[in-house]
Parts: structure tokens; C-alpha cells; sequence
């Protein structure tokens, strides 16, 4: 099967299931062509995830489909963007029909369900590894940054944290039981905040999105605001299916990556202000101050195992 | 050296080399943010180059920096548009200190030669490869698709073509001979033809940059315009040094790929009114016809030897 007609096959039922009316021109020429509305600002997030690296090797292709745009969605919902379209560039070792069919679906029901139309992108030949570029807009001067936290702001989060940490002790059971599978859906088929991020554009001073542990990411948005903050564990939500099957739940909620639920700084005034629906989604685990660093029931967070670096360990 | 101070230490002074006003948040968020001007569209392509597929292993890092934005920058090129920023997502098998520091170098110095930002990107652990996003705009309706020729166009290329394929023979000379070293930069150096490309938008009825090679890439160009094209080899454009070292240097003129030319078709009219430093940038090589296919010479091209097709043989 050449390039063109895997594209023809496989790609292109992708980019009509999720049609999106700002994509002018999409795959098969030089370039794809975006109009951003007036008043309008391109937001836009590249993530790359390498077989072994960021999902075990011969993992469900169509898990990987849905999960790869999830985890780059994510990007959007922490700036508040409304999502538009994405790119992808996958590398694959040979074109195995039955595996692209799988991803394809996968991936074509992650793009109806997030509102990104597939826009353009290249397959080559290599170790599978897929990189996604995905796109939104916000209004002029509106994205949520991560540089905007306040002191006296809460900390929120959203969802409940730890699951897809803990799911990882369990991808290789034959039989999992009721409350893993519910771990490991957390895992497999993450749920971008894209509605809640947008509902939080103009009220939250800042966000970035949990996927490489709360205490390493909210510290990235501390250090990007020039703040401090504190946490209360005791405060930090957890799942029913987690605080039942780990006695370590509390710290796969603090350092357990791939959660992709959002934390925000916000006023208390304006989380106050934000309709039920929305406010009912986040919730309050400590406070910015001044200063510097993150605190976490008194002790320094610090020094603690901090989340996944993929050069870390050199 | 984890992945943040590798960003910091590598990356930033590329994004800082080549500010672009449009990019109003480059790296270190979830997102970057551009902005796109009242009447302008977004125009963007992405490119991936894995090691020992699209370039030889142990290949130059420095060159490879220059190379990689090179190739993705001739997508916009192809379709008239203003170069604005481009994303990086770089899978390193380690964190060689020498290595990336070339690499940031040649990055670097296409950057600022193209006008591109880098606005943001990716680093994760795994063999080596690039994948990199190029943005553009264009003013609203006027990007060059490839869809356009009519019937009766003159088809143009610009520069010479088949030196970069000549050159891959001799990537591994210790002492090339200055000829040698000629073909050579074409395929080390590749120019982006972003100033002829913008410069006939507007003019040019379609277009199409010549990465797989002038036969390979004119016929889909021609497909996508519902049209037929002949052209004469008596007119292809060579460069002395390549009709100097290889006989068959039509045969690399029409089947080499990686010359990063740009092929266009264009009324007679419109040619004419072009101005003449533009004008002399291109060589007239065949005319479009009404029907379907490629004629060369008076013979179908079209089961000839094609580009490169990365799943073309299986």
C-alpha cells in the first residue's frame, strides 16, 4: 500500500468525520489553510508520544487513537482555547491494515468528541511514534496563561487525581475487576477539560493541565507566576475506585502523572462568581502566596519525586 | 540534564534568534500564541524526518538543524505564504551536549535566513527524529493550491533540479572535489524558494515544491487540478556541475527528489507580467492540457520509476 492511498483509506474518513467550518483546506496539499475569526488568537500545543516511552508497545491502537488527541487537547484546556483542528505526524514500522483501522477509529471518535478536525499531517516510515500539533482560538488576549496566579488565589483542580497513575500496575491484567476497570479507563481514555477550560477563560488567573503530576505541575505554574503555593492533602479529590484499591492514593494524587484534569488559580470572588454547573467541577486544594515554591501540608514540596522527566534520569 | 534546562539551555536561543511580532507566546506554556492580522489566513504543514530515512545516520547536526526547517519552510513556499514561526518536536536518543548545541546552531541560522520563530515544541526520549510544523499566512482567498492549472498554463520550475539527488551518491567522500561540493550543498543546504513563491501569488495558477521529484511531484499536482501536462527535457534546467559529472542527469532532473524547487503553472500572460528578476527565476519546462497524466517527451510518465514513496514497496 503506498503513502497516498493509506492517506485515501485510512486518514481521510478521519478528516470528514470531524469537518470543522475554519478549516478551509485540508489534507493533500503543501499546506492546510485555517481561517481565524476577528478578534480572534491562534492557540496552539505540539506533543509527541514514542512507543515505550509514553504508551507500552503493542498497546490497543485504537486506545492509542483516542488517547494521543486527549493528551494534546489538553494543551487547549489549559489555555481556555476553543478547539479547532490538529495535525499529525505518525511514524510507523510498516502499514498493517488491521492496526490502522483500529487507530483510525479510535482517533476519528476522539475528533468528534473534542471538535478537532483532523487537518493535515505526514506518515513515515520508523519505530511508531506519533506527534500531534492541535489548535484553537480565543478571543484576543484572553488564553489562560500559566504566569497570571495571584497571591491569596485557591488552588483548584479538576476531576479526581491519581487514577491513570495507579492504572498503570494494572494495563496488563487478563481480568480486571469492576473497580480497576474503572482505573483503567481513566488511563485509556482520558477526557480533555476542553468545555470547563473555556467556561474558565476570564475567570481563573492561571492553569496548566495535570499530566505530570499535581506537585510537578502546579510548581511549573507557581515558577511561571513568580509565586508560591500550598496544598492540603487532606483537600485533594480522589476517586471511590482509588482510596479503595491503594493505601498510596494520596501520593499517586500528588505526583502521578498522564490525569489530564486541570488546576487553576483563581479569586475567591470569581470562583464565587461562576455558575453551579461550573464550579461544582473544581475543587479548592490550597492557596498562592508570595514568595516561592510549593508547600504541601507544611513540608516542601520541593525535594519530593517530582513527575515524569524524559531526561531526567541522566 | 533534565528536559526543562536541555529547552533552556538549547531551544530558547533559537526562539530568541528568530522573534517574529506575530508569535505573542513563544515557549513555556501549554500553548503558544499567535496572532493572525484582519484579512490574513493561517497556512501551516507539517514534516517529519526520521534518521536513516530521511537522512543518513551520524548525519551532520548542524546540517540537519538548517535542513529540517528548510524542508518544512518549501510547504509554504509552494503556497505563497509569508513565513511567521514553526514548532519542534525532537526525539533524542540521549542529551549529547555537542550534538544538540549544533543543532541549535543550524536551527538558529535557518531561522532567522527564513524568517521563522520557533513558537514552541517537544522533546521526548526515543530514536532519533524531527517533526516540525511551519505557519504561515496568506491574505484571505489567495494561498497557491495545487489545484488550480488550467489548460494552456506554461509549467515552470525554478532553479536547477536532480543536484540533490546526485549529491546522495556522494555523501560519503572525505575529499569532494569543488563540483562535487556544489551538488553537494544542494542537498545539505536546501533553499526554500519563500521569496518566489510569495512573489507569485497572485500570478501563478498552481504550485507545487519538488521534494519527491518533478515527474513524482507535477503529477500530483496535475491530479489535483483535473488536468494533463507534457513536458520537453530539452528544457529542463540542469546545473553545470551535475551535467558535468553525471550522464544521467536528466534522469535524476526528472525522478531525484530533496531539491526543494518550487513548480508552478502559469498563464502566458501572466508570466510575462511578472517582473523580470522574478521572471528569471523560472525556466518554462512544459505546457498543461486538458485530459489526465503526464507526458514526457511525447511518452506517459506515468509507469515510469516515481518519487520516493515511503510504504511504496510493500
Amino acid at each position: 500500500m503506498g503513502e497516498f492511498e493509506l492517506i485515501r483509506r485510512y486518514f481521510l474518513p478521519v478528516s470528514e468525520a470531524g469537518q470543522h467550518p475554519a478549516v478551509l483546506l485540508g489534507p493533500g496539499d503543501d499546506c492546510a489553510i485555517q481561517r481565524v475569526g476577528e478578534g480572534q488568537d491562534l492557540v496552539f500545543s505540539v506533543d509527541t508520544l514514542v512507543e515505550g516511552v509514553h504508551f507500552p508497545e503493542h498497546y490497543s491502537p485504537e486506545k492509542l487513537g483516542w488517547r494521543s488527541l486527549a493528551v494534546a487537547a489538553s494543551d487547549l484546556a489549559a489555555m481556555g482555547a476553543d478547539p479547532v483542528c490538529f495535525t499529525l505526524a505518525l511514524t510507523l514500522p510498516q502499514a498493517d491494515p488491521d492496526w490502522l483501522a483500529n487507530f483510525s477509529s479510535g482517533l476519528s471518535s476522539a475528533s468528534r468528541s473534542f471538535g478537532l478536525n483532523l487537518a493535515g499531517g505526514d506518515i513515515t516510515r520508523g519505530p511508531l511514534a506519533l506527534t500531534l500539533q492541535v489548535h484553537g482560538t480565543v478571543p484576543v488576549d484572553s488564553a489562560i496563561r500559566r504566569s497570571g496566579a495571584k497571591p491569596g488565589d485557591l488552588i483548584c483542580v479538576s476531576g479526581t487525581l491519581g487514577n491513570a497513575a495507579a492504572a498503570l500496575a494494572l494495563l496488563d491484567l487478563e481480568f480486571p475487576t469492576t473497580e480497576q476497570v474503572e482505573l483503567l479507563e481513566h488511563y485509556h481514555a482520558p477526557q480533555p477539560q476542553l468545555l470547563l477550560g473555556r467556561a474558565l477563560r476570564g475567570s481563573a488567573s492561571a492553569a496548566i493541565d495535570v499530566s505530570d503530576g499535581l506537585v510537578a505541575d502546579l510548581t511549573h505554574l507557581l515558577g511561571a507566576s513568580g509565586v508560591a503555593g500550598a496544598i492540603d492533602v487532606g483537600c485533594l479529590p480522589l476517586s471511590g475506585a482509588l482510596a479503595a484499591q491503594r493505601e498510596d492514593a494520596i501520593n499517586l494524587a500528588l505526583y502521578g502523572g498522564d490525569d489530564y484534569q486541570l488546576c487553576v488559580t483563581i479569586a475567591d470572588t470569581a470562583l464565587k462568581a461562576l455558575p453551579d454547573a461550573i464550579r461544582k467541577q473544581l475543587t479548592a486544594v490550597g492557596r498562592v502566596r508570595t514568595g516561592a515554591g510549593l508547600v504541601v501540608d507544611g513540608g516542601s514540596a520541593q525535594a519530593q519525586p517530582g513527575g515524569y522527566d524524559h531526561f531526567g534520569s541522566e
